[in-house]
């Protein structure tokens, strides 16, 4: 197994209380009262299970890095008591762009490493890649955010500023689904 | 199953007879008589079997990805009776770095893409990703490369080129395979 393996399972138990499931743009996924997230393959029935692996940078550059590293903060902080989980895809001319184009288009037009810079560190993030799996997804990215209470409207501010970028046009399937730790 | 899905499966049966297989670096594979091609999960016994996803480019841009298309050609021509596998595995060093330094060092130091230019359209090529996929993998990449006898020597200097730049001085894995089809 992929040690960077990891799964997302709606079904009737977990970590987490699921207290909305919205489809964004395209499908949604079925409502479930829990999530479980597991290092690896699931192991347990579930209403649904959604797979995808950490993986290397794929536009972040040196300089950026080193401003989110230097602020950045760990997932599973006891204040963390709310999370997101957001899964998207992405259509197939965003894919069908070169390296620099999409780039291009992901921060010298839409400033999103510097929008998620700003909430940072009140909001915690871990990106996980599904496209390149052997079994087909439904998504190509599934992003996991952990934050108190008191930064959820930050968070809500973080979705809109994302949202409302030039890379967005390139979303063809997007849901959110907010949480509660147990 | 992703459709993006191959498995280059080593054993008794298979499209191209396999003439040698040579440990660049690290490890080797097991000798196998032949080497079975499957687009999806291998159907029939094996004695190794490899898997990996084309996908998105990851370094090409749009200037190079012009001159690529303009004169690449694809697998399968039936002059194309010689092939080789080529499957690397980067080590920790190379993952770690930001998507910046790493296309530093596979072009503006190693020119990888212009290298590979030259040598269009006699040596046909596909790239292969497994380093992402839930089931851990031996290599990070697999290429598979097709040419006319007449172009042996053209691909022997190939991968004399690539093997002497700075970026092969990330690759902690490389096996060769030289094949005939059947």
């Amino acid at each position: 197994m992929n040690e960077r393996l990891w799964s997302f399972s709606g079904g009737d138990h977990g970590q987490w209380r699921v207290t909305s499931v919205t489809a964004i743009t395209g499908a949604s996924l079925a409502m479930a009262s829990q999530l479980d997230i597991i290092n690896g393959a699931p192991i347990r029935p579930f209403v649904w299970s959604l797979q995808g692996v950490t993986s290397n940078e794929r536009y972040v550059q040196q300089d950026e890095k080193q401003k989110l590293v230097a602020v950045q903060q760990g997932l599973g902080r006891a204040s963390s008591t709310q999370a997101a989980l957001i899964p998207i895809r992405k259509n197939a001319a965003w894919w069908a762009f070169t390296q620099d184009e999409r780039r291009d288009i992901l921060e010298a037009k839409s400033r999103h490493i510097e929008i998620g810079l700003r909430y940072l560190p009140p909001i915690a993030r871990r990106l996980h890649h599904c496209r390149d799996l052997a079994t087909a997804q439904p998504y190509d990215f599934l992003t996991w955010f952990e934050f108190a209470p008191e930064h959820a409207t930050a968070f809500d501010d973080l979705l809109g500023a994302l949202r409302s970028t030039p890379e967005w046009a390139y979303v063809e399937r997007e849901t959110e689904l907010r949480l509660q730790r147990n």
